[in-house]
């Protein structure tokens, strides 16, 4: 009988952190595409678009005008998902089918740059700390209301990730309860840190890093892998080095390290396939529950589509949404491929 | 204070198959859309394509030949995510971090019909009754398989859901392991027979019958619905109202039954938008491990994507794969539109 080898043969990894396996199928990796093609974001857009609702100047839905805003600049969401107002509710217990309970949050947009086509990896390391220091501030005060316990920071970046508009930007959902992602997280990370007394994503990092088969980029803070239990064809995670569980527990060096790591990651993406690379990505941190954590370790994670080019996707869709998540090429291929690519921009190497 | 209307407040729901949340937003369906649009699929194709892959008498990738088939026809896949080889393996029962483990599995291809163009809402029911008995006999024969623990039936319809093909297609993925869904479904479906000596679908069915508020299709034997928990826009379940497990379980009534449901189901769906409706579906049925599973109820799920219209999809990206699901229409309208939709294919209504 031929023996295991996880480079080739069909195999299940589990991810630790939700409690999921994945479907890993190496040998496919080959198989030829006919199915739709995705369509290319063009690389010529105006600094400025006198349409775009982000832009500064401009005046939005609700017919606000936009600040003349120079940095970073956040305004509650238009067409927010979640409503502040406190809603009277009794519940009751004993429901098993029809179990609903109003849901009280905050909802805001966080435009990265006054410039419509500058995305992260072309911004400067300063124009990105400026941006962490806005998400630090959000997470402060989003954090310090009573009802909030849950702060969510992300990025749909890419009209493939149901992104509407090219103009560089992330949200922020913050609400009352932990969202079904993040409790799953939760429970793992404290189950482990009750059994080991330590952080499972520290103890991960350690080994990863002694490995080193899946490492992306490291620096003296912060490191970008590919987990192990990847599912995205080039998904990735950004890991602090230093155990703490929150983005405003960052040191002055903290900051510019995690710029600088998420300006260099970003761009080895954009160079992967000479295009704008899409993906949703968002920060995994302490709830804001008024509860210390210390089983939670301040993570990013990224989530990109492509798998083969600017146009081809894969697409979590039949098997993987009624049984699980399915990939074709391994982590460590993934991780070999970006970790190759240059850290200077496609864009700006001529 | 304003008191909870589940048709107007941001609220969460809960699905007991699953053990998670959904987000639903009622307020924010007016939202407006400037992002991607889809494209719309071709009404005219040729009822034979000699390019196609699929159809009668054509040579596939790796050189066979297709048979002159008449209703459906079933072939190994020549890409498959699984492979039949026994691997050697010893588990390495202290690993938290790189748990891996081979899986064996066979995949396989399932025609509808010979013609190109025909999808199932325009198949005759007798059509769709080949189709089931196909699954039948792939159940049975897959399921009879030592080392073949579950057999996953599926179909993705339309490019939007990564099908490369419009010839009328599903797959069937065999495996030795639960994949992750299907165990955190048969684990909650245990919990709930455990407790209550009775199947948790069959128990939910009879609830929704007398509510009636998201009831789509009724006959004598399935039910089409809107799952109170539903995260699609348009996303349904058909549930057998007597209680069995899997398909080989159906009675012949119960297979014209079924036929007759699914052709109506997807019918509503094409008329909804006018379009060849898109949609990944799936059945979830008792695992063929050799246990008796009576926890386990036929069900069969439906996920189409589409929001708005032929070419506005919902996207579930930044805050649902970092937070959790999130849909804007209720569960309740979804289905009262669908209910009000013709069962006559809006192609032949002219
Ligand atoms: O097998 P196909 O149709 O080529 O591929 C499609 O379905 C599979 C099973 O859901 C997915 O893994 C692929 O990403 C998708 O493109
Ligand atoms: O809020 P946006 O950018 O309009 O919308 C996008 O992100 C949201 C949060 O991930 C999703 O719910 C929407 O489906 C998506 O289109």
């Amino acid at each position: 009988m031929k023996n295991f080898d996880i480079n080739e043969d069909p195999h299940r990894r589990y991810n630790p952190l939700i409690n999921e396996w994945v479907l890993v199928s190496p040998h496919r990796s080959k198989r030829p595409w006919q199915g739709q093609n995705e369509t290319v974001t063009s690389d010529s857009l105006p600094e400025y678009d006198p349409t775009c609702y982000l832009c500064p100047g401009n005046v939005r839905a609700n017919g606000e005008v936009n600040p003349a805003y120079e940095n970073s600049f956040v305004f509650e969401n238009d067409f927010a998902a979640l409503k502040q107002e406190e809603i009277a509710f009794e519940e009751n217990k004993n429901e098993t089918f029809f179990k609903a309970q109003p849901e009280r949050g905050i909802s805001r947009v966080v435009c990265f740059s006054p410039k419509h086509n500058l995305t992260l990896p072309e911004m400067a390391v300063v124009a990105i700390e400026d941006i962490i220091h806005t998400w630090q501030k959000e997470y402060t005060d989003l954090g310090k209301i009573d009802y909030i316990n849950h702060v969510q920071i992300f990025e749909n970046k890419g009209s493939v990730m149901g992104c509407s508009n090219p103009h560089p930007h992330g949200q922020i959902w913050a609400q009352s309860s932990l969202p079904t992602e993040v409790e799953k997280t939760q429970n793992n990370l404290k189950a482990y840190f009750d059994k080991h007394g330590s952080t499972l994503l520290q103890d991960y990092l350690q080994e990863e890093l002694k490995l080193n088969e899946r490492i992306v980029i490291e620096n003296d803070h912060f490191v970008a892998l590919v987990p192990f239990w990847a599912i995205w064809p080039y998904e990735t995670m950004i890991i602090s080095k230093r155990h703490f569980g929150k983005i405003t527990d960052f040191t002055e060096t903290e900051k510019t390290a995690f710029a600088t790591i998420l300006k260099q990651l970003t761009t080895k993406y954009d160079n992967l396939f000479e295009t704008s690379f899409p993906y949703s990505s968002g920060i995994h941190q302490s709830p804001t529950d008024g509860e210390s954590h210390p089983e939670w370790q301040f993570h990013m994670h990224f989530y990109p589509p492509l798998l083969r080019s600017a146009t081809v996707k894969k697409f979590m869709v039949g098997y993987e949404m009624l049984g699980e998540s399915q990939r074709d090429i391994t982590p460590e291929k993934s991780a070999e491929v970006l970790k190759n690519l240059s850290e200077l921009h496609y864009k700006h190497s001529l």
